[in-house]
């Protein structure tokens, strides 16, 4: 499976765990202000390891910043396929722009 | 085709485009700073939609935030590959923490 | 005149302006929301003048931060003494806590 | 004393504590990257208690933000001086603008 799918499907399942027992049932918990909270203090993370040219350290802050984007969407009802079908209807759009670019 | 695939398809293409003619290219151009800046600054404003209970917004900056956040992985040399490699490994990991949890 | 009630003096004077001549009216105009997002994002690009070890970048980001957060106070109608009261509030209560420390 | 002048000298006093007795020590020994840090988590916090109109949160969290800037600007032997001397410039320039606005 793929992880971010795996992802997706273990965050649904701790979403469900006792808040004593799970850190994502912990912090959804705490509600939708502390997870988005925590997506940006993620982005800031990731920021730096960038700055400071940490390979190493990117990924693992991309990691947790794809895991808590990924709670936020869903303790808002949405999930990674809503985030896929813009991508690619924006793909389909510059698609578009790109064929009409070649055309004129 | 996945769309996170088809995104890094792109975006790997795009940064070879020439910077006059690529957002992507002409963002790379400007140096790892600004394309970080771009991550922090998409991340602020998911946080915002998601507070804001901005759903259809909340979809619209994630795919922002996936994209910039791509774009800064590949000028770093890296992929989402890498990142899908973090969340299996701390997957794995988890899956161990579980079962010996059970075990205990 | 102290530089920082010389801006918040400033500030209040533009919010009165037309936002089509004023860069604090014209933002104001946008909402709260969009404040909030450029105070996230001159934080942003402090935190990457620092870790970037540029001082005189630090400066100029940290003069954008204060006018922003000025402005957003402003538009919740605060102000930087409102700030200083919870330092001072702050300073007081650890005061107390370093003599309470010393008697022990 | 001002408020902001108060903490300036609190800072400078606690950045020669003991790591082991003071929290700006302590974060201090962390090293540049985490005070960063620190300046973006509460930039965080502080759009997000704008959002939810939280006017008390908002105070709290920009004294948060004050107090963690100010410790990055001495961190790099900076303070908050040079942030009054930027406004001031800008300011003039920004009267002198105006004036010649005025004049046309």
């Amino acid at each position: 499976m793929d992880a971010f799918a795996q992802l997706e499907a273990t965050i649904a399942d701790r979403l469900r765990a006792d808040p004593g027992s799970s850190y994502v049932a912990s912090l959804a918990a705490k509600g939708r202000a502390k997870i988005a909270q925590k997506v940006g203090e993620e982005a800031v993370e990731t920021v730096i390891a960038a700055i400071a040219d940490d390979r190493a350290g990117l990924v693992g802050e991309a990691a947790d910043l794809m895991f808590h984007l990924t709670v936020l969407l869903h303790h808002m009802g949405l999930g990674l396929d809503d985030v896929r079908a813009e991508l690619a209807r924006r793909e389909g759009v510059s698609g578009l722009v790109e064929k009409a670019g070649r055309a004129s």
